[in-house]
């Protein structure tokens, strides 16, 4: 499968990419030349990493029947001191609030997309070292 | 060095991460239960790594005195057909328009930042391959 994508310079440090008709404004802090007008690009690995796995938890526990008030995942990360900077570690830490939670379920969730369906997961694991953990907390 | 980024769920397939203050939606789209409210995760890879290196060849170009009227980075991308459905390849093409365009300044911009200073090219080519070329178009 193939695609392509376009990234315009807006003028300074800004850029924009257009990503399936929406547009993603990257941009430098004053101290580097730039207007803040969008975040930096290297988080964005982190944006599509948990917003990845993310979608596909989500999936699997709506097809699970599993229902929660909240989840979110942090993301603590590692990198490099040196040139170039980069990540070395992403730990992310999957947290379901709600009632009754079924830990197993979400377990295996979370399993599967990390092993079997999550792409920016299965790239990025072969730069860094990528470890998960889950945490519920009952209502 | 260590950071922190969290990514919440909206609700049905949509999540938000926040990144320098600004937010980064994500959502799927309506044929996989979402509102398409947001880019694909994945495709955030693309403006990860060109907004990265764009930025570093816009500085370093800037510090070179070397001034154009557009600069974009076209990127064409293979995928694997199978889950985890993830990048194989991305090839970059830098496009610069202008007058009189320094040819060999913006090679040395554009290979210091593949070379030396691109954190996400650095990390990205470890799991995938990853080439690039430079267009330049006289006014």
């Amino acid at each position: 499968m193939k695609d392509n994508y376009v990234t315009k310079w807006i003028d300074e440090m800004a850029f924009e990419t257009k990503i399936d008709g929406h547009s993603v404004v990257m941009d430098a802090t004053e101290k580097y030349g730039g207007m803040d007008r969008g975040p930096r690009p290297k988080p964005l690995l982190i944006a599509a990493l948990t917003g990845c796995t993310g979608m596909d938890v989500a999936s699997i526990l709506n097809k699970m029947k599993v229902t929660y008030d909240s989840f979110e995942i942090e993301t603590e990360t590692d990198m490099t001191d040196e040139h170039p900077k980069t990540y070395t570690k992403m730990h992310l830490i999957y947290k379901f609030k709600g009632n009754d939670l079924p830990i197993k379920k979400i377990e295996k969730a979370v399993k599967l997309s990390q092993e079997k369906y999550c792409g920016v997961s299965a790239l990025l694991e072969k730069g860094l070292e990528l470890t998960y953990a889950i945490e519920t907390i009952e209502n």
